[in-house]
């Protein structure tokens, strides 16, 4: 279905062969994630190039052609006309394949994920739920190193195949720093958890702060109205940029605004950090059946900080897919 | 001490300015392992690009000079001269950056990176121990995926930050798969079990195959022969083909040539697949202060499959880094 779509509009933009080769690409394509490299190359007659220790998972997984990967001429063989690459083709890669040819950077793929199909949305929502029940079975306590690998394990035992991306357990001053993954340091509050798990090669991105003292509460709330204000306004036919507008307004609003130091969201699917970016320099309109998240945070250097993050499949208004309270009793 | 290194070869080539991208040549080179998008661009004063949110930590963790990463037209203006590339930089990227440069793609970093420091081997090393002692503390037995989680969580707690890559365990006839990874299927033997640590962003990989019937074991004493011997053969001068040769000779002298569809090994570091790749097409020479893995395999299409892995590292003759006995006792 999809790939007929795609050879459709490849037609449309004069592209001959679409060069393939982004792990999450070939997945949405054809259903079979490759683990070591190999080539898609769509066309009228498409076909997967996969090593040979690959093939009996790629045919038994996709409905596509697979020949064996031996050498890039092989490949280049089977090229023909103008050739669509993706703007993540190493110039190594460009050299050997594409020199011979015309070529054009495309996004056709990137641009069709961007609206997952209700399969897609399914695969999401379930990440989340493993991801959620996995922090509520986790002891919030010892060492942040010993919360995260009870959460990994939790995450695993029911299923996912691995943590969607590097899980973050920061607490006490390391709250303050957004991106702190895990260190052996015991717990303080507030704790920023911020996690997600994989489902049928779908990522989760889920963030959760546990507060106690007033302070925290007070930062808590202004992070909360922003997240929901944010949340509120999504729509098809608003701007990524305009929806992190409102968080950054209201933060903004309360004297925090130098303390939200990253941007407000960003899709999510096969990949964690998907198209579009909910940032001030993305125009781009929200469109319906895209899944995003919504994360704003404020981070008083050299105290601690406090983010929310859920995930929202946009429908005519938004939909909150995460059943998870906001704030936690640990 | 590196860094000057790579500035005099830099010199040699007639390379002005190296835009380095790759997270693991960033951290060889600063110390500081981004983890979001930044750019290193080494010259007569080197300096380091990163997102607003990573400028503490990479301060703290690098002595270079950091500046924030706004947009890439701040990064071309400090560019001059001829520029050096990755092989692996997009294709976006230097339309972006390099367009009105001369531009030559070096591997200058990574050819640096082949031989390894006291301080990178003891790394590796640490690595090894956790994953070793995190397997021999795993209960091996219910799921393949409950196994997986198991000896994730013991490496986790062990302060491995992440596995080194998606751990195998495969068992009964997916053990005849090499990159099975996990199911949800009970485990029968034989159990290959392929897994790895990071410490101090290095990584382990090991595999051992638990075995049970005569037939396994058959195979078993075959694959330890020609990792044995292959391991035997390693010492500075030997070219990285050789050694692969020597272990894919022993396995055909049995029968077992087309059951052996992998390369032999490959260097392991900062990333779990580096150079040099122990294979037919690899004629370089192996050089001290290598770390190689050594991994033959037979797998015997519908039945079952054998690896053993190992890794070790080149001095004047081989020394394997793994403590852990070949066969173990589950």
């Amino acid at each position: 279905m999809e790939l007929k779509e795609i050879l459709n509009t490849m037609h449309q933009e004069d592209i001959d062969s679409l060069i393939v080769l982004k792990p999450e690409n070939i997945a949405y394509l054809t259903g079979f994630k490759p683990t070591t490299s190999s080539v898609l190359i769509l066309k009228d007659e498409s076909v997967l190039f996969t090593p040979k220790m690959e093939i009996d998972d790629a045919s038994a997984q996709s409905g596509i052609q697979i020949e064996e990967l031996k050498s890039m001429d092989g490949i280049k063989k089977c090229l023909k006309g103008t050739l669509g690459i993706e703007d993540s083709m190493t110039v190594s890669t460009y050299k050997k394949l594409c020199n011979d040819f015309e070529t054009e950077v495309t996004d056709i793929i990137e641009s069709s994920r961007i609206l997952k199909s209700d399969d897609e949305v399914k695969s999401i929502k379930k990440a989340i739920e493993i991801a959620e029940s996995s922090l509520l079975n986790t002891d919030i306590s010892g060492t942040e190193n010993k919360v995260a690998a009870e959460l990994e394990y939790n995450m695993r035992i029911k299923e996912s195949m691995k943590p969607a991306f590097e899980t973050i357990v920061a607490s006490g001053i390391r709250s303050s720093l957004p991106h702190a993954t895990v260190s052996s340091h015991n717990l303080e509050k507030p704790v920023v958890v911020d996690w997600g798990a994989v489902w049928n090669n779908y990522c989760s991105d889920t963030t959760r702060t546990i507060i106690e003292s007033e302070k925290h509460t007070e930062i808590f709330e202004i992070v909360l109205e922003a997240q929901k204000k944010a949340i509120k306004v999504i729509k098809p036919g608003i701007k990524a940029s305009y929806v992190d507008k409102v968080a950054r307004d209201i933060i903004g609003e309360y004297g925090y605004a130098d303390s939200f130091i990253h941007s407000t969201g960003h899709g999510l699917g096969l990949e964690v950090h998907e198209k579009p970016s909910i940032s001030k320099n993305d125009q781009s309109k929200l469109q319906k059946g895209m899944v995003i998240t919504v994360e704003p945070g404020i981070y008083i250097k050299g105290e601690f900080g406090v983010r929310i993050e859920d995930v929202i499949h946009v429908k005519n208004r938004s939909t909150v897919l995460n059943k998870m309270k906001k704030k936690l009793d640990f």
